[in-house]
C-alpha cells in the first residue's frame, strides 16, 4: 500500500472537476484520448519510466466518498445533478503504456488514457504526480549507476526528501535502476528491499571514546556492522576501527565495512585501504557518504578512489540538478476530432499512438518511431501495451524484481554516448509519415 | 489527516533503528538532547517555520505495529529482547520549538528534543523530513509573496510536486505564507484552504471553437468563470472572452478573469487589460501562469506587466532554485556531557539553547541571540517554546489561520535588505558568551 493511492480522486486540481462539470452540463460524453510524455528535459538523454503499478492501482479504486461529495457541496460551485454523477463516478477507461523500467525519449508517449472526456480529464493530476516523480528518480538514479560503474550504491535519502511519499518512492524508483539497498526501513516492509545502515556521529558521540562506540556496535551486530570513522579523525578513527575488528575477527566474527561521511575521499579513502589492508582486513568495505550524486561518484572515481559502495542522498533524493520534468497530458482526440498543437517547442501531435523501437544488429537501441496507434512499422517492436481494459487492470502488475531486470536488460541495450551524464545526446526518434500527415 | 503520520515508526533510517539497539545493548538510558537547525543556504537569507504540527502529531502517535516488529524480525538484524522493547515503545520526551509562521536564520535551533537517547535518535529522520520539506515551501512562498507586491498568488504545484504528500504539504506551507488559495482541492477538504481553478487548454480544444468553450463554461460556472484565452491565439481570445462576458453581463452575471498561460506576458497582459477595459470589462481580472517563481514575477513587474494574480506552479513546488535545505538534527547533550562539534562550515555549539530576539525602535527585527537554554538574555524575545511534555502536545495545535497571522506580523517586522530574493544579506546571529565557553 503506498501513501498516494489513499488520497483519492480530490488530489486533483479544481480545474478537472470544473471542466468535468462543464462538460455534464453540456452533455458532453465523447470518448477521448489523453497523451502522456515528457518534453526535452537539457540535463537528460533519456528517461526511465517509473509509476505505472501506482497510476492502474490509484486509478482502479478511484471514487468520491460520501466526504469528498460533503466538501465538494461546500465549495458552492456545484450543482447536486453533478455531484450526484460523482458520487457514481467509476474510472472505467482504457489505458495502454510502457512497462516500468522501459528507457523512453523526450515527445514520446509513455501513458495513454482513452475514456469519456469527463473520466479521462479527471485523472491528469494525478497520472502526472504519480508518474512524472518516480519516473524523475529512477532516470536520476539510472545515471548514478552507470557512474558508479558497477559499485554498489545505497539509497541514504529519506531524511530530505520532499515529504513522505517522495521518501518511499525514491525507495522503490532507486532500487527499479539497480541501486542494491535503502535506508528507508519502511520501503523495507513495504517492497522487499533489502536495507542498510550504519551508524550516525551521535552515535560515536555518546561514548567517551570512539573505540568504544566501535565495540558497542559491534556487540550488538557482530557481523554487519559498517563503523562511521570520521567523526573526531578519519585515519585515528582507521586505527580504532582495526584494532575492533582484529577483536572482532579473534571472536569468530567480522567487520563488514568503514564509512567515511567528510572530508577528502580520494586521499582518505586510499589511506583507509592502506590500514585496512596492513592489518590484513582486506575484506573490509570502504563505504562513502556525504554529498553523492553522479556527477561526485564520478568525479571522485576518476581521481582514484578506492571506495567500494556510495551511500548516495539528497542530491539524488529530490533530483537537485533537474528536479522536475516537463511532463505533460494533452488531449489528442476527442470524438472523431483529432487534436493537435503546433506552437513551437510545445508540439502535440494527434490521436492515439504508439512507440516502436528499432534495434541494430548487436541488439541495441537504434532508433524509435512515433506512430499512429494502428500503424505497422516493420521490423520495429512496439513499446505500449494495453494494460487497463474498462478501468481494470489486465493481468498481475509486475513484480519489482520484473521491473528492476527489465530495466538492467534495456540499459544494456542503450548505446553509451546516451548514459552520459554530462553530454548531451539526442537519441534519434522519428514521427511516421502518416502521424505528420493528420 | 495528513499521510507522513500514517507512516509511522518504520519511516526511519535504519541506523536509527540499530543505533537503538547498539544504546540498548549496552544499557544505556542517559536522557539526551537533540538540537534540529539549518546551515546556510546560498539562495535564502531567512527561513520560514513549517511542519510542527505535523511533527508533534507524528511523535504523540509514533507506535511499532505487529506487522512492524514481524517485518523487523525478518531482517535478523535484531534481537528479541530488543523487539520486545520496541513493541512497548512511546515516544515520552520534551520538545522545544519555534512556532509555525516563525522567521529564523542560519543555524538557530527551531526544534530541540530531550528525551532518553534510544527515543530521541529513532525520530531523527521523521523529525528532518516533516520539518524540513514544509520550511522549504514556506521560505520559498515568502519570496514569491514578497515579489508579488501584494497581488495574489494561487498554488498551481499539485501535478508536478514530488509525490502526494508533498502535493499536500506545498499547499499548506504555501498558504502559510500569505497564499490566497490552491488548485489542490484535498488541501481545500483537509485544511480549509481556499480552491481555485480555471480550465485546461484540452476544455478548449474540446469544442470546435473557442467561444463555445467560454460559453459552456459560463453556463456552468455564470459567476466563477476565469477563461483560458491563449489556445490559438492570446489576443482573439481576449476578444472571444469580451462576447461571451458581455453575454454574462446582460445575463446578470460576470466573467472574474482571464488566464494567460504562454507567450511574452508583459506585452500580452497589457494588450489584453486594454482590449478588457476597452469593452468596459474593468473588473475582469488578468490571471498569469507558465513558469512563474519569485525571479519570474520580479521581473514581469519590473517590465511593466499587467497582472491581477499568478499561478504559481512547479519552481515553486519543488523550491527548484534551491530544491533541498542542510537540515540537520545533532546530539548536544548526552546524560552530563555536552557535545560540540568544531568542523569548518559544520559547528555544533552543547547543550540544549534559546534563541533571543532583539529587536529595534520600530519593532524590526535587529539581532538574534542563540543562548543556552537557561541563560537570560535582556531585551530579548525568546523564540523557542515548550510544546510537548512526556511526549503530549502541550494545548491544542495552533490553527493554520494562525499561523498565517504570525507569519504575516512577522514578515512585516522583517528588515527590506533580508526580503530581497536576489541579494544575499545576513542577518546578524550572535552566539552568547556562556554558550562559547562551553
Amino acid at each position: 500500500m503506498n501513501a498516494s493511492h489513499r488520497v483519492g480522486p480530490l488530489f486533483t486540481d479544481l480545474y478537472e472537476l470544473t471542466m468535468a462539470a462543464g462538460y455534464f452540463a453540456q452533455g458532453i460524453e465523447e470518448t477521448a484520448t489523453f497523451s502522456l510524455f515528457i518534453r526535452d528535459t537539457p540535463q537528460r538523454n533519456y528517461f526511465v519510466a517509473a509509476g505505472l503499478s501506482d497510476a492502474l492501482e490509484g486509478l482502479s479504486l478511484l471514487r468520491f466518498s460520501k466526504s469528498d461529495i460533503d466538501y465538494l457541496k461546500t465549495t458552492g460551485l456545484f450543482k447536486t445533478v453533478f455531484l450526484d454523477h460523482l458520487a457514481e463516478f467509476r474510472f472505467a477507461g482504457s489505458v495502454h503504456a510502457m512497462p516500468e523500467g522501459s528507457i523512453f525519449f523526450p515527445d514520446e508517449p509513455i501513458v495513454e488514457v482513452t475514456a469519456p472526456v469527463i473520466e479521462a480529464q479527471i485523472v491528469e493530476t494525478f497520472l502526472l504526480n504519480t508518474i512524472g516523480f518516480q519516473t524523475l528518480i529512477a532516470t536520476k538514479a539510472a545515471r548514478c549507476i552507470h557512474a558508479a560503474k558497477g559499485r554498489a550504491l545505497i539509497d541514504f535519502s529519506l531524511r530530505r526528501t520532499q515529504a513522505a511519499d517522495a521518501g518511499m518512492k525514491v525507495a522503490r524508483s532507486t532500487y527499479v535502476a539497480g541501486f542494491s539497498a535503502t535506508s528507508n526501513v519502511l520501503a523495507g516492509k513495504w517492497h522487499g528491499i533489502p536495507v542498510s545502515g550504519t551508524m550516525a556521529h551521535s552515535f560515536v558521540g555518546a561514548f567517551d571514546r570512539e573505540a568504544d562506540a566501535f565495540a558497542a556496535y559491534a556487540k550488538a551486530f557482530p557481523d554487519s556492522s559498517v563503523f562511521l570513522i570520521d567523526t573526531y579523525d578519519t585515519l585515528e578513527g582507521a586505527e580504532n576501527a582495526v584494532k575492533v575488528a582484529l577483536e572482532m575477527k579473534q571472536n569468530g566474527h567480522h567487520l563488514v565495512g568503514i564509512r567515511l561521511d567528510s572530508g577528502d575521499m580520494v586521499d582518505l579513502s586510499r589511506k583507509v585501504r592502506r590500514i585496512l589492508d596492513d592489518a590484513g582486513l582486506t575484506d573490509v568495505k570502504i563505504f562513502a557518504s556525504s554529498g553523492f550524486d553522479e556527477y561526485q561518484i564520478a568525479e571522485v572515481l576518476a581521481q582514484g578512489a578506492n571506495i567500494d559502495a556510495f551511500g548516495v542522498g539528497t542530491k539524488m533524493g529530490v533530483s537537485a540538478d533537474a528536479p522536475y520534468l516537463d511532463i505533460v497530458y494533452k488531449m489528442v482526440r476527442c470524438g472523431e476530432r483529432q487534436i493537435r498543437k503546433l506552437s513551437p517547442g510545445k508540439r502535440t501531435l494527434p490521436g492515439a499512438k504508439q512507440v516502436y523501437r528499432k534495434f541494430d544488429s548487436r541488439s541495441r537501441f537504434k532508433e524509435d518511431v512515433v506512430a499512429s496507434r494502428l500503424e505497422k512499422v516493420k521490423g520495429a517492436r512496439p513499446l505500449l501495451k494495453e494494460v487497463m481494459a474498462d478501468g481494470k487492470p489486465l493481468g498481475a502488475f509486475d513484480s519489482l524484481e520484473t521491473i528492476r531486470d527489465r530495466f538492467k536488460q534495456y540499459f544494456s541495450q542503450l548505446p553509451d554516448p546516451y548514459k552520459s551524464i554530462s553530454e548531451k545526446a539526442r537519441y534519434p526518434v522519428h514521427f511516421s509519415s502518416d502521424l505528420m500527415a493528420l
